[in-house]
Parts: structure tokens; C-alpha cells; sequence
């Protein structure tokens, strides 16, 4: 008779912010890796590119010239997936074929005027400003869009186009499929158990510390417990916060400096500038300003594809696809792994 | 006033085998592309290769020794994400900490003696003894297990590790995700309409012909009304089936000969051994077996993930992840193309 081992027996993880599972297999890792290997992302990026529709000064396929700024920059995405004029496809539909109309704005956002800077390489007070632009975009579009989804491709690997420091904002007429799914799971909680679900699992975790990567007095950042890219990973407050716009002064300087601890963890994992894609979550907006969404915690999650080295990703392929998602190494190795590695990066260590 | 436009207007398609949505915005696909480019595919294979473990009389990682097979053959995978035997995780947990036992098998199952060869490449008795043998393990594996997993992983691009011909087959003790989703919808939608899902949309579709990719007396190719991969496509039967070994004689032959055409077409898209994930989907079994699952529609979902050329995938990330899944061209356009490839393999071709 077996007793049950996670780093060595295949079990199923619940997500309570999905309402599905996923399949921990921890003892694949063993497995010898002969498939396709990644170009590892490219390290020598000039500073000012002429080319580069991104750069301060430069002219952009519009025929737009970017000011030379000197911080952040925010811009209307040039081919935008939303647009705000739209037509209606029309009702009238047979259930299998049904359309719906879809408006918004898509906006990208320079964090810095460098193209050679990513964000764990900036000062502290820069990503500060990031943070504030994060808020007011958020507080502009959300004041009409009911739902405002920052988020951050990074790296050529996760379909990065431009290697400039950006991020990008899509605002919609109506909530996306993840929002959605996530205000279900959070009010459905909310109503069982008499507290929001991510402010539980915080404390939870906070308590546990055994999937903690860092954490600060107002922020915690975890390997979700069901996480399933390798090194994914869930930034959360510790206060109860519905919005990125509510954050205190306070809560930006240590959310500024708890980034820069986990983006620098992240490139020391495997010595790389780490791909990933991220993006913040909180209680829709628009119409649903007037609502009550006490059921909601604002929350970014991480989505890192990186699995044994700098160019050998995790493939989220056939049995993922067709029949569930399923991870290689627990939460709990993945959260150690991070939590082990030195705090400053590693183009800037002392030889 | 704008009429609305699918190829221009970007809009909502609803998913029913999900229940959820995807983003169509059709105009992106002319924006310039400057970023990751892949790979394109190994087209030198040899036949033979000694340190195959998939080729006849090689031996396996674990000391096996492969048979000399000339057809099909299947062994156990070597490390498997599913074992019989792993120990259950216990019960008393926290609504946020719930695992589950998981339990299965994991086979391989070698197409084709030869490596250089591809199942569009297979001659039609060839591929019918594939489908003859996936009729079989379902049958066997799904004795017990409420869920067989049929899938095929082709090309590195898609984390295929071995060039070999082969697909894989993971059953398990439990329902994964997509099949419980699918599951639910079809159920509801046949209580609703009195008749399965999947057998109504393939009439619809013979009927509306613009999605259809080829079509033969007893299957159907669509590229579904909300494919979310550039060119996915799905597999139909025109009559009532619940899995795949209930299939006759004849569908079986008819089944090899739309599998060809299809295929070709992918491979002549982009004149590349085309990647994908497929597989099987159809109604549960085990304990399942017993129970009326008339609401169910045999089917195989295709999943490429190529875009823009041989060498450009569609990258599912930063949005996508986040919010809603989002494509570039419409379905109809996507048909359209295929629809109008040649049924001769580019590689056969006269000169
Ligand atoms: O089993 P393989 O072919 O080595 O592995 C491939 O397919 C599996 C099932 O879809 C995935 O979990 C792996 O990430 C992928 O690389
Ligand atoms: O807008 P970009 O950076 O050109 O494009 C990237 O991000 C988008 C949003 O996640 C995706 O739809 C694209 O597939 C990806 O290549």
C-alpha cells in the first residue's frame, strides 16, 4: 500500500477560478526532452532603433510621430482587434449560429523610452509610473467599456512583435469568456462562504508559505495551487481591493517593488530575459461600476511557457487541448525553485 | 450606416460545444507581421533510423525491443502522465486546496513501419487499419475507463518529439474538462431541441455548403461556424454514431478517403508537412456504457496552428489567455482556401 506523494503519484488540482482541473504528473519531468528546442530570445537589442515604430521620435506605420517621451507612452494600437463602430452582425439566428457585436479600443503602452530595458531592469520609481498609467487607463476606458484587459505579451516566444518595453490594452463591449467564467467562480464563492475567494486563498497561502515565491506587507505572490504552466504564478493583494485604480501610493511602491523581485527571479531562473504573458483581472467596469462586486479581488496572473531551460518550453498540445490541461512539476517544486533564486538579476551581478 | 461585413467587421461567434465565445477580426490578417518565426519542418526523414524508438526491431527506453511490425502497432508510452495505480490523495480538504485521484494508461500507437511517411501520404488499406485499431483500443480501454483519449500531436511545432507516424491514447478513471463540457452542452442542447447537436449542425452545414472543406456520403469536413485556430477544422459523420467502433466497413473506408483529402489539402496549404493536434471525441465510457448518452455525436477536432505561411503560427496568448480567443480571418474565408486546394499532394504532383 502506496502513500500518496504529489512529486511522484498523478493527481487531479481543482481551480476554483475556472471551475476545471488539472492533471499533476510531477514525475514526467524524468522523461528525456528530444523534441523541438526555441531560439532563445535576442540579447542584444540597441537602445534607439530608427526603425522601430515604438521608439520616442519615431514615425509609425499610420504615418504618426511618436513625441520623444521620456517615461511612459500611450498610443492607439494601429491594427486593432476592437474597434468602437462596429455594426451589429443582426439577431434573428438558429442557435448554432449566433453572433454578437463586438466594440472597443485597443491601446499599447511604452513603459519606458528604452528598447534595451524590460521592467525588472528599470528603477523602482519607473515601474511606479507604469502602475499609475495602468490606473488611469483603466479609470478612462472602464468609465464606458465593461471590461478593460491589460496585458503584456513578452518575449518573441509568446508573439511579441517588438522587443520595446510594452504593454497592451484591449477595452470591450462586453466581458470576455475568462472574466466571465471568473466573476461566476468568485460570486458563487462569495455567497457560500461569506468571503471573497481570492482573499481567503491569500491568507491561506500566506499561512501555508509553501507555494510563496515572495511577499511584502501589501502584496503576496504565489504558484497557484492549481497552476498549470510550469512557472506560473498569481500576484495578490493582501487587503481587499477591487480595482488597479483603488491602490494607495503605498501599495504602488511595494507593488513596484515586489514586481521587480519576481521578473528578476523569473530571468534568473533560467538566465534569460523570461517570455511570458500577463495581465490584471478585477471587477468589471462600465455598466458594472453601479453594481455590487464585493465578490471580486484584484488579481495578475503570470502565464510563463518555460518549462526545462531557456528554450525548451512546456507544450500545451493534444491531451491539453482535447481532454485537459496537465502539468509536469508541482506547484509546490515550481514555488521552492523560484523562492531559492537570488534577488538580483543576473546582468547586473558582480562577476 | 455600415452593413455589417464578417470579413471586415470584427464580431462574437458562440461556441456550443463550450459554450463560449470567440473573437473574429478578420481585417487584422493585414497587418505586417516582424515577429517569431518558426521552424519550418524536417523534410528529410529517413525510413529507418537506428535510434528510433519507434521503428520496427529498435529498442525502447526502457529495454523493450519493438517487434518488426508492418502495420500499425501500439505499445505502452514509456512515461506516461497516467499510471494504474497511483494512490488516492486523500479527502478533508479546503474548498480551495481539492485534488483528486487520477488514474489511466498511456499507449503509443506507430501508424506506419516507415518514418518518412505521413498518413496523407499512407495508402488508403494503410489507413484503415489505423482506424480499424483506434476502434479497438476504444473498445478495449474503454471496457473500464470512462474516457479514452484518442490524439495525434504532429510536428515539433505542435511538441511532437518523434518524427515516427503516430498518435497516442490516454484513458482515464475520470472525465477530463473538455469532454465533461462538451458533455453538457450536447445533453442540454438535445433536451432542448430534440435532436443531438452535432447531427442538427451537420445537416445545417451540408446545407449551407460555405464552411464545408470536403464532403463525402457518410462524413463531413467543416471549418465550424466558431473555429477558434485559423484553419481548424472538424470531422462529421452524417449519421447518428456514438463512438468509433461502431463504425461499418464502409464508413470506415469512406472515413480513410475524407482523412486523405483533408490532409492533402493542409499539407498543400503552405506546401509543408502540416502541424496540428487532433483527436477523437466521442461519448463516454466505463460505467458511461450503461447510461443514454443519445445527446452524444462521434467527431475529431483539428487544431493547426499555422497563420500566415509555413512558417507563421497564430499565437494564442496575452488576450487570448486572459480574456477571449480571438482570430484573424473568418471561418468562411478559412474554407474557402482550403476548399480550393488541389486534392494531389504536392509532394506526388507531376512537375
Ligand atoms: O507525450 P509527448 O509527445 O512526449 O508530449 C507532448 O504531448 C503531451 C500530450 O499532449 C503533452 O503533455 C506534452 O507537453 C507534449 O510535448
Ligand atoms: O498585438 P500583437 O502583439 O501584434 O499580437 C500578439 O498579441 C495578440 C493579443 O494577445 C494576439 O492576438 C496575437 O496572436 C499575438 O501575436
Amino acid at each position: 500500500d502506496l502513500s500518496f506523494d504529489p512529486k511522484e503519484h498523478q493527481h487531479l488540482r481543482y481551480n476554483p477560478l475556472k471551475d476545471s482541473w488539472v492533471l499533476v504528473s510531477a514525475h514526467r519531468m524524468k522523461r528525456p526532452w528530444a523534441g523541438q528546442v526555441e531560439k532563445p530570445p535576442e540579447e542584444l537589442i540597441p537602445r534607439y532603433d530608427p526603425r522601430n515604430p515604438l521608439c520616442p521620435g519615431n514615425t509609425r506605420a499610420n504615418g504618426e510621430v511618436n513625441p520623444s517621451y521620456d517615461s511612459t507612452f500611450v498610443f492607439e494600437n494601429d491594427f486593432p482587434a476592437l474597434q468602437p463602430d462596429a455594426p451589429d452582425p443582426g439577431s434573428d439566428q438558429h442557435p448554432l449560429f449566433q453572433s454578437k457585436a463586438a466594440r472597443g479600443v485597443c491601446k499599447v503602452m511604452c513603459f519606458h523610452p528604452w528598447s534595451d530595458v524590460t521592467l525588472p531592469l528599470m528603477k523602482k520609481e519607473e515601474i511606479i509610473k507604469v502602475i499609475d498609467k495602468w490606473a488611469e487607463i483603466l479609470e478612462e476606458l472602464g468609465a464606458t467599456y465593461p471590461w478593460v484587459q491589460i496585458f503584456e505579451n513578452k518575449g518573441a516566444m509568446m508573439g511579441c512583435s517588438n522587443p520595446h518595453p510594452h504593454c497592451q490594452v484591449w477595452a470591450s463591449s462586453f466581458l470576455p469568456n475568462e472574466p466571465a467564467v471568473s466573476d461566476r467562480c468568485q460570486r458563487a464563492y462569495h455567497q457560500k462562504n461569506g468571503e471573497p475567494l481570492l482573499v481567503q486563498y491569500a491568507k491561506q497561502e500566506a499561512e501555508k508559505k509553501e507555494r510563496v515565491v515572495v511577499e511584502n506587507s501589501d502584496w503576496l505572490v504565489v504558484v497557484p495551487y492549481w497552476a498549470t504552466w510550469p512557472y506560473q504564478t498569481l500576484l495578490l493583494p493582501r487587503r481587499h481591493i477591487l480595482r488597479i485604480n483603488e491602490l494607495t501610493a503605498e501599495e504602488r511602491d511595494s507593488l513596484a517593488a515586489i514586481m521587480t523581485q519576481l521578473l528578476t527571479k523569473y530571468d534568473n531562473l533560467f538566465e534569460v530575459s523570461f517570455p511570458y504573458s500577463m495581465g490584471w483581472h478585477g471587477a468589471p467596469t462600465g455598466p458594472h461600476l453601479k453594481e455590487d462586486n464585493s465578490h471580486w479581488q484584484l488579481h495578475a496572473h503570470y502565464y510563463p511557457p518555460l518549462l526545462r531551460s531557456a528554450t525548451v518550453k512546456k507544450f500545451m498540445v493534444g491531451y491539453e487541448m482535447l481532454a485537459q490541461e496537465q502539468r509536469d512539476l508541482t506547484p509546490e517544486q515550481a514555488a521552492e525553485k523560484l523562492r531559492n533564486l537570488p534577488e538580483e538579476h543576473y546582468k547586473t551581478r558582480e562577476p
